[in-house]
């Protein structure tokens, strides 16, 4: 194979290290060298990032992707209506084809918005890699099980899974990994959970789940089995490093130092909990505790945007006025959720989440001669407070350009945008 | 005088009255006419909307535009620390020509979100209107007054204020007005605040003064003064229908009764209030009440950005999230904050504010083919909670192009970008 490299020449660099000046020499899908000064000679793709701000791709830790196509279908509405009366409707006519449109048009987005790997939960889910794999970005994603205690219907979830699992582990130059990913305590029997722990076991994935997003569902698990949510899982042996939960709002300090203990990786959606009037997560109580808290969006139907920089500033804001202290979850803190510790969330410390060598190559360059952000002083404060995801210059992921100076370069966008819109109509011309 | 016209054609057309299709025909400073559909026969300049959503251009109720300059200076600070340490030392180096150059700068930013009116309160305001004249905008300005007692200080903002009003009153083709700008009720003498009332009906302009940002400034006034901040000022007879607070977060529901029968005019301020950890103001309540609650941004170093359409999520999401139900503040209810509010707030309700005959052509448009706002299906939803200021792509303010297809037309970006940064770095040097 024939070494492709690309150098992005004298950038200011952050990321979870700080801030400094230098150039990035990208080999193949990785940073092979980073210097104050690298000669161009011989190198197939110069990028001039004078006055651009170098980042690691963002790392958005709980997506639905494909629900991209419900965006702004069901607004300002109780949990329970929008589920019943716009959600799962919809969600009753999807198929692959749909799911395909939805998850592309997110990758879009994403890419667009400086985010290049995700943790996606949803239907049809070897559509969704498909997407994944044009889009040349990196994902776990997982085909979302719910059985309610219905023997058949779990059957059913883990014979989906399992055939994701074969099918998509490891696709497009190992971009794609799986992960299993049932629902919630709250949606999926003690059998089907016991299920998932032994296949993630035995097979070494990742497990994705939502808990304690709603106190409802806090009250509905305590009814069943008596205790609150993550004092559940953690009896029955659910828990573990390969566990990223999403949402982790409601938390006792018992659960937040089980958390600790077993190694548990959080996604927190400040957005979607706003949105959906869900509750605050005691996001720097657990960082002072030492868990893992990185950031999702959630999807576009609760949020209703993909944008890690947004979703960073509505972080911070949020844990100031929820602790009334403007000191609560700096920018410096929250960049980090974004970036390294989504990286530690999905296992990829190693490989992903700053700029370092022998890393994989996922980067963002931000143009800072915008006037949202002029004065150009102090990046990490202009990223988190003052920019917005169309900042986002050029991407690239795995070392491949998905987007450079504002063009994609993966995908058409007009014609995803195109095809999502057409999917989205059918799919709502039939619910 | 030659006849300007410009004809805007087949436009989705969104205000506070709803949405519908058609062209506007603009003549002058004004909307002529609205019709499904108008001939661009003998029309100067024919803009395409096909595909495109025409809205009112924001109005940003609460800005203090020359702190651009101080953005991303201090953040995640104690506001006592934020100020002593940070901001004033750097507002004790200020002058005109750097009061310009952020107020330049801040001009920039609002016509590239969409923004055609604003309600501004700093220093060197004769400074200020220079750039707004050059920008295009439209804007209310006035003299921040400080005396804390002090009978000099008294006087010498005073006259100050009436220096602004006879320089810039009226200025720009009227798109300048001058406003009375009482910093606050703990930091003006009750003597300041008797004189302003008195200019305020002499001359009929606006009082633009911030009240109960802080807990901490309602303790200040109740020591002081023995009563809560707004029923000392309507014990004084200060308050009218010409009052714009800003912020109005501390309230205790007699002074939500005194704001509707006095007819105060309020700038709600979302995310500085959640940067700064001030607290949250009742908006749904002030709102159900009957109070004229409009939107703004505050200043950009307690912010960190001018973008209105951020601002409206953030409102949303902030109610929601405090009143613990997600039908709280509506999409529909905040974009009406963000313009229609906005101009009743300035006492323009029948200048600007919605898209109307006879109305000023003050318009912004967005391009619905952008994949954060796919599908297009409900455009408020997407303008409150998926778009982001960059969606913006044309604006018109008293019928002149501002920025067409995200090119701006009355300033030179990167020359106001290049000067506003040199403006930060000699006062930062400074100070
Ligand atoms: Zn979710
Ligand atoms: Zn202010």
């Amino acid at each position: 194979m024939e070494t492709e490299n690309i150098l992005i020449k004298d950038a200011q660099i952050l990321d979870a290290h700080g801030q400094r000046k230098g150039s990035v020499l990208i080999e193949n899908d990785k940073i092979k060298e980073i210097s104050p000064s690298i000669s161009p000679e011989g190198v197939n793709k110069v990028i001039n990032a004078e006055g651009k701000l170098l980042i690691p791709g963002f790392v958005n830790t709980h997506t639905h992707l494909s629900m991209t196509l419900f965006r702004g279908i069901a607004d300002d509405l109780k949990l329970e209506k929008w589920l019943n009366d716009y959600i799962w409707p919809l969600e009753a006519h999807l198929n692959g084809e749909y799911c395909y449109a939805g998850a592309l048009l997110g990758c879009v987005e994403m890419i667009k918005s400086g985010t290049t790997t995700f943790n996606d939960m949803y239907f049809y889910m070897d559509h969704v890699a498909e997407a994944v794999k044009e889009s040349g970005l990196r994902a776990v994603i997982s085909h979302g099980m719910i059985d309610f205690g219905d023997e058949k219907k779990r059957k059913a979830e883990i014979k989906e899974s399992k055939r994701i699992i074969r099918k998509c582990h490891g696709m497009a130059d190992g971009r794609i990994k799986v992960a299993l990913g049932p629902h919630s305590p709250y949606t999926c029997s003690r059998q089907l959970l016991d299920e998932v722990r032994s296949l993630a076991d035995k097979y070494g994935l990742l497990i994705h789940i939502h808990v304690a997003e709603t106190e409802d569902e806090v009250r509905q698990v305590k009814d069943k089995y008596g205790e609150r949510p993550f004092i559940y899982l953690d009896e029955i042996g659910f828990l573990g490093e390969d566990v990223i939960a999403a949402h982790a709002v409601w938390l006792s300090s018992s659960e937040i130092h089980i958390l600790r203990s077993r190694g548990v990786k959080l996604s927190h959606n400040p957005a979607s909990n706003m949105k959906l009037a869900s509750g605050v997560s005691p996001v720097e109580e657990l960082i002072n505790m030492g868990v893992c808290v990185s950031l999702g969006t959630d999807g576009a139907a609760s949020n209703n945007n993909l944008d890690m920089l947004e979703e960073m500033k509505i972080a911070a804001l949020l844990q100031k006025i929820k602790k009334m202290d403007p000191t609560a979850l700096d920018a410096g803190t929250v960049f980090k959720m974004a970036t390294i510790n989504g990286a530690a969330a999905l296992g990829m410390a190693d490989e992903i989440g700053t700029i370092e060598v022998d890393k994989k190559a996922d980067l963002a360059l931000i143009n800072t001669r915008r006037s949202s952000i002029t004065p150009w002083r102090n990046p990490t404060s202009h990223l988190v407070y003052a920019a917005s995801g169309c900042d986002v210059e050029s991407v690239i992921c795995n070392g491949e350009i998905l987007m450079e100076n504002d063009k994609l370069e993966s995908l058409d966008e007009k014609y995803v945008i195109e095809l999502a819109e057409n999917a989205a109509e059918e799919l709502i011309s039939k619910a």
